[in-house]
């Protein structure tokens, strides 16, 4: 007989020690995130070494370790570092971080099976969330692994409850009118891409003006959803953004969820980080209406500040999502009561989720959460939206800036103008602008593209950032700026 | 002006403290994982414990680490026992557990931006996996959350190549054949959720009788889809099980990849455990033809034995994968070229899937693969398949057990007989067994329904198991049969 082997550490001291040294470089690379350049390059030979072969042999873990600080340490996207404010990424915790070696070690399959304790720390999360956001306590979510999976399951409870028939078993094939969602030009991508899964196809997805605001054009959805009606399609749902990727607008919720009242529409929020503006006082006004959606979709590796990654939703009526996901081979039989890992009370998150396996993601959420309390995360909110401001006015104050549209989340856009340079070369100009300040390290906005014109986009999610990181990110655009001109 | 805060460790010495005793407390844990219960009921307090309120004020770290331990840490579900084989979970490495700290720590979004190593890393090990399952190198595929979603991305692309019309524009409601999907009766219900989810409908889902390997039967097979075809409507993909979760069956993927390529059909692989058979020198021929398939879904924390949760898919021709899913707002621009954190030679993994933000889940693999070189693997792999054989004589040599499926893999499905019980009686009987098992922490099978019989199902994918832990399960299992009948 063969001697039995396994995959435990081949000598458990060392691991263990590799282990402490890990940590301790953890932490000293974290206490020294400002010190770095906000990112650097991976240059040609980091990539070149990740084209070898599959190992057929061991390599000891030491040395592992080493080929990681040497080939990736170094080379991060860098949405740790104070200075980055691009794509709207997020910045992670560090007890976070601990939570989520725990959550390996222990690699609890949270999907199923009740009476042990990780889907109760979920479960948790999922009840603290509908508190915040006014959902109702028989409401149902998941935690997910971001907003895009969130979007998908909102928007597949939608058009299963608002097909009126059993979409499940017959398909969309077999439907007479054209399903119809709305969103406004603004909605972020993942919208479309959960429209075409699902699908229904780009045609039902009806893009709707914005007004100056950047906010749906409410007037026009109205009149959209009768002309779709009159063309013999069926509306089932509204898209609101809480927050939108390019300026951070919040649409108008309450006007969308008497729409959708009246219009006997679902009513999905996709709040991917502006949903989180509900912890500040100032600005959860703008996100009233939000507890009147029948769906919400949002991250919490974002403007939670959580380590990637980790997202939720909620669906108002739970046996919408139940109705929609619950599947029960004999395999993963339970709910049947009594003894035993399949007895017990609480519900599968895979009768409410695409997935079946999953992972413990909820620890580290829980984690954070509790070690900072959500007061803290309501003034850390309040901290990125007054230094938004902040930034606006460094930009109101210089003639060679601009302001691409109004600031009134977390997010600002502007640019670097020039009289005498037309549309073109501003664009260019600013590209370049932001490609220097990349690669210079000195901070990473991301970019994109208001109203025709190429700007600087600069989305705060970051816990680290202070103001007078906007003060160094304004002096360098100046100083590329005029360099680049002359 | 308020103080700028920021959700770093109020005190970095403590935190880091803190860290080296979680480290050292689950080092002793995952040491001492054969000497507890493989399962324990979490108790009525410790579920009412996850009822309180969202926490408005910070709770020192240390008093959180001493609630995980009360609460959390004693009621486990418990697959990294070596005792535990139910529903198909995991291990888990000790490697990667730490990995996933270093992961969360850098907090990298490996989904997009060029330059930075986390990509690369993901890349390498959708490299690798080309290679092991005989797909070409210019071959996509990204790594998922598990297989549920790694099957979804697949059928979507199946659907989309398939459907012969530019379905992300127009829906599945403009076509009028009803597209059908092909699997045997035994395939795995995420299958069925990923047909619902795109909108096809269980009816175009066909299930095709097994034969008495449990494995697809191909005559019907080839004459559903010739009574589909002649009833208009249009045939587009057969999936494949490799390694079935009832039985650990393996279809005939080659005669399968025979069938798809004269039907012009797509040939899908789910391979959620058994596609790892591919390492197992023995084994590894019941897989030919699954180098044909056009898509190929796995789980890397089944029978890769990872840290939940990871799994990834292959698909055959890049274009394919990324004309389902890329989409390219103007806050997303990239692969322009040139210089800044948007040029770069890689694509985006965001133009392959469904999400845009990606954890950095790869690092775990990467870490684990080397750590242990593939050939381990594979010698594990065999380990599995040997000792599911060894209890597969164990129940052959036991009069009072039978086994109710063919042992081909790594799954076997048993139950307790008693002449003179009717089929009811022994339904009863076994499931009774199954739960004693559970509760009293002696060992963790699940259970299923084979060919209309309550059994007692094995799936083995857990490198701590030992031939003596099989011993003691038939031992318990006839210890407790014997108590219940009298």
């Amino acid at each position: 007989m063969a001697i039995e082997e396994n995959l435990d550490p081949e000598n458990w001291d060392s691991m263990r020690g590799l282990g402490h040294r890990m940590l301790d470089d953890m932490f000293d690379y974290l206490k020294g995130v400002r010190d770095r350049p906000v990112w650097q390059h991976a240059p040609e030979d980091v990539k070149q070494h990740f084209n070898s072969p599959i190992p057929p042999d061991s390599q000891p873990p030491e040395e592992i370790y080493k080929e990681f600080q040497k080939y990736v340490l170094p080379y991060p996207v860098g949405n740790i570092n104070p200075r980055f404010w691009g794509w709207v990424l997020g910045t992670g915790t560090v007890f976070g971080a601990l939570a989520d070696f725990l959550a390996a070690s222990i690699n609890t399959n949270t999907g199923g099976l009740d009476y042990h304790s990780a889907p109760y720390v979920e479960k948790q999360l999922i009840d603290w969330f509908k508190g915040l956001f006014g959902f109702p306590a028989s409401a149902s979510g998941v935690l997910t692994g971001g907003c895009s999976e969130a979007n998908l399951i909102c928007l597949a409870v939608a058009r299963n409850t608002k097909a009126g028939y059993p979409i499940r078993q017959e398909g969309i094939q077999s439907i007479h009118h054209r399903l119809v969602v709305y969103a406004s030009e603004e909605v972020h991508s993942s919208i479309q891409k959960a429209i075409e899964l699902l699908g229904l196809g780009t045609e039902s997805l009806r893009l709707i003006p914005v007004n100056d605001q950047f906010q749906i054009d409410l007037k026009v959805l109205e009149s959209t959803i009768a002309q779709d009606r009159s063309n013999g399609c069926l509306p089932i749902c509204v898209v609101g953004a809480a927050g939108t990727t390019n300026t951070g607008a919040i649409d108008d919720l309450n006007s969308l969820a008497q729409i959708c009242q009246r219009e006997n529409l679902w009513f999905h929020v996709d709040g991917a980080f502006g949903a989180w503006a509900i912890l500040s006082p100032q600005a959860k006004g703008q996100l009233a209406g939000i507890e009147k959606a029948d769906s919400l979709a949002f991250d919490l590796h974002k403007w939670m500040y959580l380590p990637y990654d980790i997202g939720a939703m909620l669906v108002r009526k739970e046996e919408d999502q139940r109705k929609t996901f619950s599947l029960m081979p004999a395999y993963l039989s339970h709910g049947e009561g009594g003894r035993g890992m399949t007895g017990g009370d609480l519900p599968w998150f895979s009768d409410y989720d695409i997935k079946l396996s999953r992972g413990f993601r909820a620890l580290k959420a829980w984690f954070s959460i509790k070690e900072h309390g959500i007061l803290k995360f309501g003034r850390l909110i309040q901290q990125n939206i007054d230094q938004a401001r902040y930034l606006a006015q460094l930009i109101s104050g210089s003639p060679e800036l601009e302001l691409a549209a109004p600031v009134t989340l977390n997010v600002v856009c502007f640019r670097y103008i020039q009289p005498g340079l037309d549309h073109g070369a501003l664009d260019n100009l600013n590209k370049q602008i932001l490609v220097e300040l990349q690669e210079q390290g000195i901070a990473a906005p991301s970019g994109t593209v208001i109203r025709g014109k190429f700007v600087l986009h600069v989305a705060h999610t970051n816990h680290r950032t202070l103001r007078k990181d906007f003060d160094i990110l304004v002096r360098e655009v100046l100083r590329i700026g005029h360099q680049l001109i002359q």
